[in-house]
């Protein structure tokens, strides 16, 4: 059964496909693998204990990497997407205040390219090792009568945990507290299918390099995904972090209220900078700014909220860390999120 | 961005659809959620609090349903997917010894549906419900470069724990110990490739009521994969359980030998009665027994060792459950799954 090989135990008509995968990655895969992985991979399920904690809490996300695999699959480069998917999972966990501790990934195509697959693999790998995510388990599928050949669809599981004290729910959130925004990388994980659209429309192709642009399209579109793992660490040893929010799809409108807690916020749109993709995206599709915000991250990938007493001090240890932040707006008691 | 709608939290272009999908599946969600589930949904990641263990040891897995999906859109039928997702996750964890606590899915369509994607996570989280499972979060993601429009992938992710004392390796299986087989209550979510083959290469249709079926092939294609965490749990209070396996892609020469410790076993195919779903399969498409056996559990959902002495009462817990599990073979010294 082609569509039940897993990733690292293959399994059924794809066994050679999926065997070759499997030998491709395991390396990689094992080197995310310390002490607190027990029993190694090829079980049920992957194992991983959790020591030393008190009344711990779990902090689980699943998502995707949406449509960015089909800029991938037409560039021919797909490197970038296991970043994509380990820090986009990795951040929506950290938001919540657990430190992500496990990653499980999920491949399916219509044809299992072992390459294609180990790749991604290995580059999902990569990023567990660098943020101290154990890669503990993962499936491959092929279903031929689903995807295209050359298709590949990109799912990921992120589960960390934390104190229970250390649960970050939003409700510390006062008025007049300060939100800062952590750069994005770029277009992250969301917007794809409108980022495709425009450049299809514009006859524009993913080699070239259109103004304002200093790269070409595809690689604008395939910078991956950022995390923010190790400066939310940096900071909250230092500064107590009132809030925090991952903006993904939704933009900074749909995502800073996300926060348990729920929190207003008013933002100067003005006080970061935003980088050149997405003025290149909205002079191209002509596309109006209410959509470019509920659509994009902007170039704020991440916002924590701290007191304003605590703003200097949090935006220096960012700075330390090669993290240029900045305060973009406050936190305010109405609901919803208002740009100025 | 369509591509990146939360199922428990609707984002992008799709918002009206995904907030639809929504409003039709939280209260079935939140009807999953005790105590330990902390904040309710919407968060950037799903919170459990794991109180009252000494020494947590984590299994985690994550699954596809693969194209059992295509049999669903063809008889135009989604209730049992939900069932079928969380049951193949839950099984894997339950494999490795842990208890397996919370669940999240995630949904991909060419153009989301809100009622049969509510349908699906409907289905999972009343099975959830009774498994004790808390429905945590998910994702629902509406892909129009990636899927067709009626196309639905389905992935879970199941999350368990035990103490690290409770973790059973399989390194406690002796040759001569017994291998109980757990009746499974069909196809369960693995063979589907060669299995709608085989209908189609014969002309027959889902509708169809082939011999020695006493269901139409629908129906017996689309039966939900079988829990069997009830019985694992009620075998453990009273028998040593030594090795445990969730037979899946690779059928019983694929899924004995994964217990991590390794497992050799002389099965007896004569000793558990076959679902007719099987031998029609075989008599229609003319299957080899090797690749039936490689392909298919033909009857064996999961399998238990336990010592000799052991192996009467175990038979009798599970009888007593309505589960007539069967003595299957043995364990061997020698590795691999022969049959006699």
């Amino acid at each position: 059964m082609p569509e039940d090989g897993h990733s690292y135990e293959a399994a059924g008509v794809s066994i050679e496909r999926g065997d070759r995968a499997a030998a491709l990655m395991r390396s990689a895969v094992e080197a995310t693998h310390g002490p607190e992985v027990v029993g190694g991979t090829g079980g049920f399920a992957g194992l991983y204990a959790l020591s030393g904690m008190e009344d711990p809490v779990l902090a689980s996300t699943m998502d995707g990497v949406g449509t960015k695999t089909v800029v991938a699959r037409e560039v021919g480069r797909y490197d970038t997407l296991g970043a994509d998917i380990v820090n986009h999972c990795a951040n929506d966990v950290l938001a919540t205040g657990a430190r992500p501790l496990l990653f499980l990934d999920y491949l399916a195509s219509g044809r299992l390219d072992p390459e294609a697959v180990a790749v991604v693999v290995r580059g999902a790998a990569e990023v567990c090792k660098e943020l101290g995510i154990s890669l503990i388990g993962g499936e491959t599928a092929e279903m031929p009568g689903m995807y295209g050949e050359g298709d590949m669809e990109i799912v990921g599981c992120c589960v960390g945990a934390c104190e229970r004290s250390e649960v970050v729910t939003g409700e510390e959130v006062r008025a007049g507290d300060a939100v800062i925004g952590l750069p994005s990388s770029g277009l992250h994980t969301n917007g794809y299918t409108l980022a495709r659209k425009v450049i299809e429309d514009a006859g524009i192709s993913y080699s070239d390099t259109p103004e304002p642009l200093e790269c070409t399209v595809g690689e604008a579109y395939l910078e991956p995904h950022r995390a923010y793992v190790r400066e939310i660490e940096a900071l909250r040893e230092t500064v107590e972090v009132r809030g925090m929010a991952h903006i993904t799809g939704g933009g900074l409108p749909g995502n800073l209220p996300r926060s348990p807690g729920g929190l207003g916020a008013r933002l100067d749109a003005s006080s970061w900078e935003e980088p050149a993709v997405f003025t290149m995206i909205r002079s191209l599709g002509n596309i109006p700014e209410d959509e470019m915000r509920r659509v994009f991250n902007l170039g704020v990938g991440f916002c924590v909220v701290v007191s304003a007493a605590d703003v200097d001090q949090a935006l220096g240890i960012l700075r330390e860390m090669k993290c240029e932040a900045w305060r973009i707006g406050e936190a305010v008691g109405e609901e919803g999120v208002r740009f100025a």
